[in-house]
């Protein structure tokens, strides 16, 4: 047997949630099934806790765009303890505290994950806050850091402040010496954002960002716009940059089609459009991600900065619950399903 | 006084074009006028030819979008004699044979052109072929290899590829090692730019490119689409992209909107949607284009490879004849006005 595995200790059946069909909440199903062998370069981990996303909403609601390939069990992300190693996967030892960006099944006793994917759970960071890290923290550190390239002094428009996407990239400029504005739902989700740390909260109920950005910076503009929005902030995004301005698309919560593009707009800003889903990339660019990204972020979390803002645990079983909250859009930070 | 200037021979009046009104060709008319003083940072050059552009016809037709504070007399580019130094202009001589990027005022027997948007006419070309070099060498160079990075090995589509900026597109990737597929209208155009060195040319009146790019990368798509057409191309232009991918947006002969871009597929594919007029830069940023620009291309072109098809030559006061020609689409390369 090729694998180094601690069997004993293993059960031979597993609790995970399945889709049972493309749906609301109450698709999410318990199952019992057996337990995921991991392949070469994978770990298996014994989960302790799973980060939920938007794009499990999508999942389960049938309208994500899934890889080929990968499991229909839902989970992008998970903390927990390392339990067997795959063939050639090295870095890791049986009973290493992990998390670790999967290709999916997070939601689950055990799941198994890449190691090239996998990192140490931060010092001084729980198992649940370890788990809400992985998929915000890569798909921040991919688009604003690697691609964009946001650099200190420049200021950045974080729609949804509070949410999981943007919280992460709050934390994160302001790490890397940012000016952040974000925009929110109400006033208290704007103090939210605040306390995470962005220096100016637009109201979007109240107050029109585009306006706002151009008061906040003497008409100048924004270096960056992190959209979640999608079609329906297009046009006043490119509005709010500022020449050379980067619009970084990594959510559609307002529709995925942006109508009446003006392209003369983009050539005369020379602005960039682009976005990315951390989904469709590939193995050997994840790892280049998780490495850039322990690098640069996992001594300030050793340090107590950029921490993961935690909303609300659920059970494992509970997943429906889990979703239903992230749809209602009343959470601050991350939800995360607690599984051991 | 602070000019070096070889008075003496200086006339007191020139000819230079004026656009009477926005209009058709016929606006543009010779008239006499006193020759413009170069300013600091500025040289005075009699002009020998001048080169016509898209936005030249643009401009006479009051649509295209003027940067502040820049003469109303068209003609983006020139080559001619230098024959008086502003103050603190330095790098020339009275008598040096030069191609510049003007800040407009090319249309002129006289014309004031910064001196670090000046540079030498390439050795062995002659005052013609020199003057058809700056606006589209300075555009491509900074979307296609500053901003855009495209390497050796790598796919671009570019449209028009007999165009100004497409013929331009297809020697200068060619020198850089890409492989050069381009959109032409009907067999004698595209047979023109599989002479200017395209590796495959698509008759856009016959075949759609989205599927002839597929054809030649294997379905995989290319690096690079290099576009002059805008609205009309969107969708297509983001399919024919290989992930990756980075549309460079230069000209909008097919309209500047969009009428419905998703942007979920510019996420999934990890797109680049970027572009820029030449006229809305900083001087700073021009020059800059000007030195790498030399350094990359001069050497080349002393050896005979990467020279500007000129498709005619018109004189000065013809310069509405010029647009006509341009206006019906009927060149190869460059149109140009012989001034002297």
């Amino acid at each position: 047997m090729s694998l180094t595995m601690n069997t004993l200790a293993l059960p031979k059946q597993m609790t995970h949630i399945e889709i049972t069909q493309p749906g609301g909440p109450d698709v999410l199903q318990p199952r019992t099934v057996g337990l995921p062998h991991p392949g070469p370069g994978e770990l298996l981990v014994r989960v302790h806790a799973a980060g939920v996303n938007r794009p499990d909403v999508m999942q389960r609601m049938g309208v994500y765009p899934m890889p080929p390939g990968v499991t229909s069990v839902p989970g992008l992300e998970i903390a927990g303890e390392v339990v067997a190693l795959g063939e050639g996967s090295s870095g890791f030892a049986v009973g290493d505290a992990v998390c670790a960006l999967t290709e999916g099944g997070g939601y689950a006793e055990y799941c198994t994950v890449p190691v090239t994917q996998t990192l140490p759970v931060p010092a001084g960071l729980s198992m649940v806050q370890a788990a809400a890290i992985p998929e915000t923290y890569f798909t921040v550190w991919a688009n604003v850091f690697d691609a964009g390239a946001l650099r200190r002094e420049q200021t950045v428009l974080i729609h949804g402040g509070t949410s999981g996407i943007g919280s992460t990239a709050v934390r994160l400029s302001k790490e890397r010496g940012a000016r952040v504005l974000v925009t929110d739902d109400g006033p208290d989700k704007c103090q939210a954002a605040l306390n995470l740390g962005a220096d100016i909260a637009i109201d979007f109920r109240r107050q029109d960002f585009v306006e706002q950005v151009s008061l906040a910076t003497s008409g100048r503009g924004v270096d960056m716009v992190v959209d979640i929005v999608g079609g329906a902030y297009f046009e006043r995004n490119v509005a709010a940059l500022a020449r050379d301005g980067r619009l970084v698309l990594i959510g559609f919560l307002g529709g995925e089609v942006a109508e009446r593009v003006n392209l003369l707009t983009i050539a005369l800003k020379r602005l960039t459009v682009t976005g990315s889903t951390m989904r469709a990339r590939t193995a050997t660019e994840k790892a280049d991600i998780a490495q850039r990204l322990q690098a640069a972020v996992w001594p300030a979390m050793a340090q107590g900065r950029c921490v993961p803002p935690v909303h609300a645990v659920f059970p494992l079983t509970q997943a429906a619950e889990a979703h239903r909250l992230m749809e209602s859009g009343g959470h601050v930070g991350k939800i995360v399903l607690q599984v051991a």
